[in-house]
């Protein structure tokens, strides 16, 4: 394995000031992994800020010309660092992670893919929506300036690595990938859970700075095991966004940070979801045992340690409803225990399971499942649409392979049950064609598509994918804006703001918003989408 | 005059529980204006949000297929029932705010032309960001199921309204129509300055929604003479986002109910400015004169109360500043004193005067200009870039008819003064063509674009274009969100968000994400850009 320095990166060059005491744990075994990280101090925090802003200024449409082109081969350089990195990669994270060697060659393959579709993005350009209004000197009863408008990078952004996606939410994840995309410097914390797969792509990422000659600045990492380091960078006077996935704890208190600061910035978390499940009946009666298998997959999918992960199942009461539970407890079962990402997400998933087992308003379903105590053993759990409604605390996350099954009686027990639900990320659906199922779900799928970002007919919510039409974010506690996503290309929309340039001289006027379009951009000229020029 | 009630308009209702207290201001007499207005009560604003809620409801892109259709149809209902209000409103709005009739008039056409310019916007209907990722049933290792998203409502907007415009940003103003245009029902909080104005308005809007058969929670005009009424809308659990423009204190304090609600909710303030106009030398020697007068004009226009006046205008040392400034101090002195919005304006603009007058390290500008104490007399201020460093408060804006003028003796005491500045609405340059002022712009332009959403080569900031390619929005203090703009077609983003559907049956579909495409809009399909039916 390659050999890990443990020091944070600041604009290109490792610095450690404080003594590193924290160590990586192996997920598997408990064991301590070397080397050991330290809080970045006050000084390296500052440097990398330093740093940032002056590549915030050399990184400007109005200064550099090609910032397009540059930043698009950045982005993939980064692609190519990062797989240059081969199976050492692989086996720190796996070590790290506890997760398996194919899920994390997976994730490598979609972190590439995340990079090479903003570069794809970006070298188009058309996403920095130019507007351009023409003069009308001869308007009455007020001439009209010439307007031109561009979205340009905000500065820089504060990204903070996820437990559950070492490398796609992490370093060089999708939230690092859309601001620098944006143009936009990047400081990001490493997750202490995986101090290692952090440094060895932030390594990549700094070579890659250097290979494309952009100022160092454009990137640092820091480690920070203490939550001091987190606040103190959203605190930052030279931050100007921040991008989490994790925890609604954890994103309530770096929204209230950044909320309080004397100019406040905005927090893109994407946080809590339990991603209700609706089953009708048609649908149960057609492949009942199928979905119960598959439902059993997508919870266990990842040791169900996934923010899509389907915390809860709405399925109809009486007997259909009762073989599907039965084949889903079945299938938990089978699927036996699993390696967790580490030792404090382990111990809460097992604080959740025994908490939601003693609440009266629900039932444990016993499943044949064991295993050491060291892992995490599926967990299903029953209860009524009524009983949901007497227990705030069972629609909340349960973080890992668990599912609560809420049996209704019909269409109201239904839609009553459903508009509990705050935000999510995403809902389900599962209806037969040509059934009776056919006018539930015109009326669930409105109730649903007011609490979530994604709404699915079939299948089931794990899984997503990288394209232009993903929209992963949802209305509160799923994510702090539900207007932004944090995969796919639209993620890039969170780190720019427009800029309306008036009456400027055409020496000054960038690439985007020149007369004769050099770059062939998709343009709304007085209104109307071109990709002519002038 | 068209007699008032003073009663808030629910959802179509006219109610009010508690007793009528309140009365405005004959801004040119001070006398107190007929009739009476109330707080809202705690249930009027209930009732107002859960008639909200239905009409969300019924206004959703999946249960209602001609939701564009039937929006823009009711934005343009607004504009002719306002247009048919005729010599009441002008005379009303004149009275209450001392805004001369031509302004109001002038302010009406603006608010109308709004209404009309997002009526078109819908109907055209592109805004909603279509994009269509087609399933590849076939794809290695999984498939990719078929997603369509775009933009919908986010619920229940609250839109409160501003003194400064009792039209163009008040009841039926930019936010009310933005949101309105996103599909998004509005709650409107008058502003006590101008209920009278406030009152003929929403009448208006409500009788254009019963002509349209809009759902009648669609719109509710509430009154609220003290802050507890504006906490209440912010902090009520329906409440989905806020607009706001108005004072940094105010917007602030908006701001902390909002983030500290249970599940925070976003508010678009527009909040101070004070815009900064740099003189280059060569454009003060070609024509200094003009431009004195000029400086003049936008500083007094309105009496000094648009968001976009020029507060501070950086002027270089030596004779030909000299000049400048003795010519502005001529024009201000000839503008004269004008009626400002309500006496509460006015006081705080006295006091602000006085207050700068005092400072240690600025120089008030003796004027000849005299008014009664009732009215906003011209002020001007000289310092100079270092002492501007040693006085944050000289930095802040100071609402009503006063400039500061900064004197600067090199290049880099320009820039190091213009770092200084925090976010600002606009920023100005103006700059001699063929001259020594060219390289200076060169460095001028990017320090100035990093603080602002518009930057204008040449005129001054009064004066806000309608249009795709504004942006009237800035880093903060000027904004709380720099990615949005409040004037223009694009302020309707403020009011949707993604919503992506994964594999939903073809009668479930929205028209927008039809495959026959049957709006003609311009979507982004597989990643192209088309019209295209699929």
């Amino acid at each position: 394995m390659t050999s890990l320095h443990g020091k944070h990166l600041i604009a290109g060059e490792r610095r450690r000031d404080a003594e590193a005491q924290h160590r990586a744990t192996q997920a598997a075994t408990g064991e301590a992994l070397d080397p050991a990280v330290a809080d970045a101090s006050a000084a390296e925090i500052d440097a990398a800020f330093a740093a940032a802003v002056a590549a915030h200024r050399a990184l400007d449409p109005l200064v550099e010309p090609d910032l397009a082109a540059k930043t698009a081969a950045f982005l993939e350089a980064i692609g190519a660092h990062i797989e240059g990195l081969g199976d050492a990669l692989v086996e720190r994270a796996t070590a790290e992670t506890g997760l398996p060697q194919g899920r994390i060659v997976g994730e490598r393959g979609r972190t590439i893919n995340q990079l090479r579709s903003f570069a794809a993005l970006v070298r188009e350009g058309s996403w920095v929506g130019a507007r351009i209004d023409r003069a009308l000197p001869e308007r009455q009863p007020i001439p009209r300036p010439d307007l031109r408008r561009m979205l340009v990078p905000v500065g820089p952004v504060v990204v903070f690595g996820a437990s559950n996606f070492p490398l796609a939410f992490s370093v060089a994840g999708g939230d690092a990938a859309s601001a620098l995309a944006a143009g936009c410097p990047v400081i990001a914390k490493a997750h202490p859970s995986h101090p290692g797969t952090s440094e060895l792509v932030g390594e990549a990422i700094t070579a890659a700075a250097r290979e494309c000659a952009m100022p160092a600045g454009v990137f640092s990492l820091v480690h920070g095991p203490s939550h001091a380091v987190g606040q103190a960078l959203v605190r930052h006077p030279s931050a100007r966004a921040v991008g989490f996935t994790g925890s609604l704890r954890g994103g309530r208190a770096l929204l209230e940070a950044a909320a309080s600061r004397p100019d406040p910035i905005p927090v893109f978390a994407e946080m809590g979801s339990v991603n209700p499940v609706v089953f009708l009946p048609g649908a149960l009666r057609e492949r009942g045992a199928a979905l119960a298998t598959q439902a059993a997959g997508s919870i266990t999918l990842g040791v169900g340690q996934f923010c899509t992960n389907p915390g809860v199942l709405l399925v109809p009461a009486g007997e259909t409803g009762d073989a599907f539970v039965a084949g889903l407890a079945e299938a938990l079962g089978a699927a036996g225990a699993g390696v967790m990402l580490d030792p404090n997400i382990l111990a809460g998933y097992r604080r959740g399971v025994e908490a939601r087992a003693a609440s009266a308003h629900a039932e444990r379903v016993p499943l044949t499942c064991a295993g050491p105590e060291t892992r995490g053993l599926p967990a299903l759990f029953t209860t009524t649409a009524t009983a949901l409604a007497a227990d705030p605390s069972l629609r909340e996350e349960l973080f890992g392979p668990a599912s609560l099954v809420v049996r209704w009686r019909d269409a109201d027990d239904l839609l009553a049950a459903l508009e509990g639900f705050e935000g999510q990320l995403s809902a389900t659906v599962h209806a037969a064609e040509n059934s009776d199922d056919a006018g539930l779900v015109r009326r669930v799928a409105p109730v649903l598509s007011r609490r979530v970002g994604r709404l699915l007919f079939g299948g089931f919510p794990t899984g997503v994918e990288v394209c232009p039409s993903m929209q992963h974010g949802g209305p509160w506690p799923a994510s702090s804006d539900a207007r932004t996503t944090s995969v796919g290309t639209a993620a890039i929309e969170r780190f720019a703001r427009p800029l309306c340039l008036q009456s400027a001289p055409a020496a000054l006027v960038p690439p985007a918003l020149q007369d004769q379009n050099p770059l062939g951009l998709l343009r709304l000229v007085d209104g109307v989408p071109t990709r002519d020029a002038l």
